[in-house]
């Protein structure tokens, strides 16, 4: 379980470079498994639901009836946006992406938390609860007066995934299609140290609070390379729906250097896990609704991309678990551009739980205050440094400006 | 000027490990040498401006006339923030910190991007020229909305730091200390990959824009351990200001295991080069301003903590550049809640160059999305993990609940 540092590292991404312990969660990237505190992926979505998920994620163990019965009290409870935020959201132009309102969102939701500047692990697991309630809200919220729709308030006697849906959608979900989705939050609940879970660690090992490291995880997952992935797996299918001969066109992609989305992954060398879960939610989901198409279409993608990696030696790219969430993420009514976000209302859970393994491990290393080194490769003229000329005395450099 | 990569880097923080190359910025911690692309900070703080010294760290060296004519129009044109984002702050909580706000603010900008979405270095550029011109107007904006005044618009002929001053306090500041406002804005314009400029590059890696990053980093500086010092050393001259023998007092706060805000530095061995210019600012300041007693107050501590150090052996515990900071800014008018968020207006000139170094690096090493590993240490039965027991067959925690 132990990865030994890589002595060469700069511009690596820190690649298989174990930067700290954890009690979180666990990937074997050969053998394709992820435990979240031990247990595997495929008994927790089987058998527990996001809310108990997350509070497995944010204590050590699974709680008991009275501890999750509390738990999703409070979630319930919390659920109310506040007002100043929902006036906010009205002013905002509504080109405005739902990853930059979230992004914008949590340092606000920051300045309605009573006990923001109390930091105990007990405050911080409050947070976390008041985090884990909220973000969909102002995620549905945003949907809704984007579109020209007065935001709906929640729903206290749906579960958490359903009444989603609902703020979403202004329609009782189908509580199978609810119960999917659910499972859905629990597989991106939580992935060791991926960029946006090391940014939350990285910025609150200064101190600060924690919404000021989830708006980091935020910022880092509304990348194309890491949370976008899910929105550009459904541009992709969209683009090749009309195609006839699917290999060839994945034969076309890679002879033009570009990626097929969805395939291949830092950390596993084999099927992501929560990849399988997802395909079989796709597979049952499109032949619930009567629309197996998207599922179809994702398969016959997989098989022709697999097949021709395979013939190019690079048997270790694998559907993610990007690639199956993006049709069954369509099949629920989800609009690309609320994929990503979606993906940040189940990877909060996460987020919360190592911000607070950051601030209160009690492992045999304390974390330190993230501060790497980098190599200098600029210009140098000696310890003295360059002599500064007045600015009239310039050359214009070769370069053009580039202001 | 190489570091080499510690082996045994787990739970240090990266704390001496080069993670990548970079060529905007250098420092020597055992000489206290800081440079600028090849310029020291001493030349840079004597000789340059502020703009002129973000475009020196934008771009690979220092601008001619027309380039730096052109960048200062363009900053003093983008000085207007957004009408939707004004409207914003005027709804928010009185009490919402103003580093919360100023992070909440930057995704709100950049729905006001109108080149969000174009990832060429040139747009890249145009953006930070936005980000460098607006963020002054926000902090000022909200301090005065906070405080129940209307903001005050730009004024396009005062240069940088006075309109900044000038929209703060509605006044028309004195121009020695505008200049000398616009020295510290260089002195903490860029300091390698410390923990903010680190967010911020960490969250571009996935390919987020650059306002995504930008947050990033303003949530890392708000945190005590990083940009969140220099109030910290505020708060200890008010509580140090009513001493008698502050020798005694240093030594009592370091008997109770506290420290003495503003001393020490993880990169510096030595006295901070920015703390030395810092020094004689507030010097000269408190002597115009017939204001001495910060500077002297700060003199005596400085003296008596670095005697104190020595005698424990901690020779390399100096003053460092948030420690002669406080009085400056204090001497200016700057509440101590707005001093962190004035560090921002100042590092989003290095912040704004590590991300576009990070999304356009030509070295022979081109940056990859930051996905380190963690060695997992927690619960672990097995690679079939822990059995899911039903939640009625489960028995309470023998920890007591914290949720």
């Amino acid at each position: 379980m132990s990865e030994t540092a890589n002595t060469n590292i700069k511009n690596t991404g820190l690649r298989g470079v174990a930067v700290a312990d954890t009690k979180i969660s666990f990937i074997d990237g050969e053998q394709g498994i992820l435990m979240y505190r031990g247990y595997r992926i495929e008994e927790l979505a089987g058998k527990s639901s996001f809310l108990e998920t997350a509070l497995l994620l944010l204590n050590e163990d699974l709680p008991d009836k009275g501890e999750l019965d509390e738990f999703t009290r409070r979630v319930v409870e919390e659920r109310k946006m506040p007002d100043f935020l929902a006036e906010c959201l009205k002013n905002l132009p509504k080109q405005a992406s739902p990853m930059d309102v979230l992004q914008a969102t949590v340092p606000l939701l920051a300045a309605a938390d009573p006990e923001l500047t109390v930091e105990t692990r007990e405050a911080n697991v409050r947070k976390a609860v008041r985090l884990i309630s909220r973000l969909p809200a102002v995620v549905a919220a945003w949907h809704r007066v984007r579109n020209g729709l007065e935001p709906l308030p929640p729903d206290s006697g749906l579960p958490h995934a359903a009444n989603f849906l609902w703020q979403l959608h202004g329609e009782k979900p189908d509580p199978g299609m609810a119960r999917d989705l659910d499972v859905c939050m629990i597989l991106h609940a939580d992935h060791t140290f991926n960029a946006s879970t090391f940014a939350c660690r990285e910025v609150v090992s200064t101190q600060a609070h924690m919404y000021a490291g989830i708006a980091a995880g935020i910022g880092a997952l509304s990348g194309p390379l890491h949370g976008g992935a899910n929105a550009r797996v459904m541009k992709m299918l969209g683009e090749v729906e009309s195609e006839k001969d699917i290999p060839a066109w994945v034969r076309r992609q890679l002879e033009q250097g570009k990626k097929i989305m969805g395939m291949g992954h830092a950390v596993y060398k084999t099927t992501d896990p929560r990849a399988r879960i997802l395909r079989e939610i796709s597979r049952r989901l499109g032949e619930k609704l009567g629309q197996p198409k998207w599922y179809e279409l994702s398969v016959r993608v997989e098989e022709a991309a697999v097949a021709e990696f395979e013939r190019k030696g690079l048997s270790t790219l694998k559907p993610n678990v990007d690639f199956y969430s993006a049709s069954v993420y369509c099949m629920m009514g989800i609009p690309a551009d609320l994929m990503t976000p979606l993906f940040a209302l189940s990877r909060i859970a996460g987020w919360c739980a190592h911000i607070i393994e950051e601030k209160f491990a009690d492992a045999q290393g304390k974390p330190e205050l993230y501060r790497p080194e980098s190599e200098y490769i600029g210009h140098y003229c000696g310890q003295m440094g360059c002599a500064y000329q007045a600015i009239e005395d310039r050359k214009p450099a070769s370069q053009s400006p580039d202001v």
